[in-house]
């Protein structure tokens, strides 16, 4: 038997989440290496030599190490078409898919980051700050996001799911602590419902551990 | 004759920049429409129904408005393959090739945001704490992505060029009025010198009327 050519570097919650969900999803053989974050871990030079962003995912495919995690969800789609969770390029929903990919990662997942660590972009006096302007912020995002829903759902690109919708849910998932979750928003909510409810969700949550937003 | 396919919603010097540079170097018939962000012309009603996060980009394709910057270059590369920026699913760049440009959108962008909007984090009055912070944030990722090229360049993925290059020299562009622009960067600086002496630059600046950074 062949080694596994996927080795997903994890840490239960963070944005390997959705790498971890897509391998399950897409049944791929993988082997998982936890890094302990609390600890630093994904700091230390033996990490920094798979990932020198210093963070989670790392996703080793066939020996090489590669990061990003929308990078990642977009590479294992592209490779098993055959699963349908990314329109190729020449399918007429190919702009769309990556108008969406790249919105996700661009605009939304880095307010995220201001809102897990509130004392980057001003230093930790204004960390209060921080976290009342990020707030509107986001929710200006979940506006957005559900207009277009609204109007051209019930996923991202229609008719059916991409990874791109995958990537959306693990970004609900981050509000779910917030005043205003992202489940407020009726087209949102109904889309993190239509993916929770496969079986790789769950199958996800037993191997990370997890309960909270289950 | 057809009319284009392509209609670009531009303001020189901003995000819109790296699309109308491929479009010049794939040699695409384009349209330009000029939004003049000086006068807020992309918050206002009729631009936010081609684009409702109110920037530029948006290109027009076929009738229909698409968003985000780093989508549309990686849909354009795509879109034409034969031209060889962008390793196409299948390719053995391919996974790098999503990792540089999603890193470039998610991590590297958005610091120029704090740059550029310095208020928007924690309000006005921390406008000045902000743009210190933010500073050696982007120095460190010209560190990163220099030793990256010192190892495997002179381009991102190796010997060639893709539009992961097309838009790293543009984010380099927006550094050129820091303390420490990312020419300073020696691997960089060969990037952008490489890629500045194409064609397509001469004509973009011609075309956008700039003369900063040529």
């Amino acid at each position: 038997m062949n080694p596994s050519p996927y080795t997903l570097y994890y840490s239960p919650g963070a944005a390997s989440l959705v790498v971890h969900w897509v391998l399950l999803e897409l049944d791929l053989p993988h082997a998982l290496a936890l890094v302990d974050t609390k600890a630093g871990a994904q700091k230390r030079p033996d990490y920094l030599v798979l990932n020198p962003n210093g963070v989670v995912p790392t996703l080793v495919i066939d020996g090489k190490p590669q990061y990003e995690a929308a990078a990642l969800i977009a590479y294992l789609a592209e490779a098993h078409p055959e699963r349908g969770l990314a329109p190729l390029p020449g399918d007429p929903r190919r702009a769309d898919f990556l108008q969406w990919m790249f919105n996700l990662a661009n605009m939304v997942q880095p307010l995220f980051r201001q809102w897990w660590y509130p004392h980057e972009p001003a230093g930790e006096a204004q960390a209060e700050t921080v976290l009342a302007h990020v707030r509107p912020r986001i929710e200006a995002q979940w506006d957005r996001i559900d207009a277009h829903l609204a109007a051209n759902g019930p996923y991202l690109l229609g008719d059916a799911a991409s990874v791109a919708d995958f990537h959306l849910v693990m970004l609900m998932r981050w509000s779910r602590s917030m005043p205003k979750p992202a489940t407020e928003w009726p087209n949102l909510a109904a889309l993190a419902a239509k993916l929770k409810a496969r079986p790789s969700f769950a199958a996800l949550y037993a191997r990370e551990g997890l309960t909270e937003w289950a």
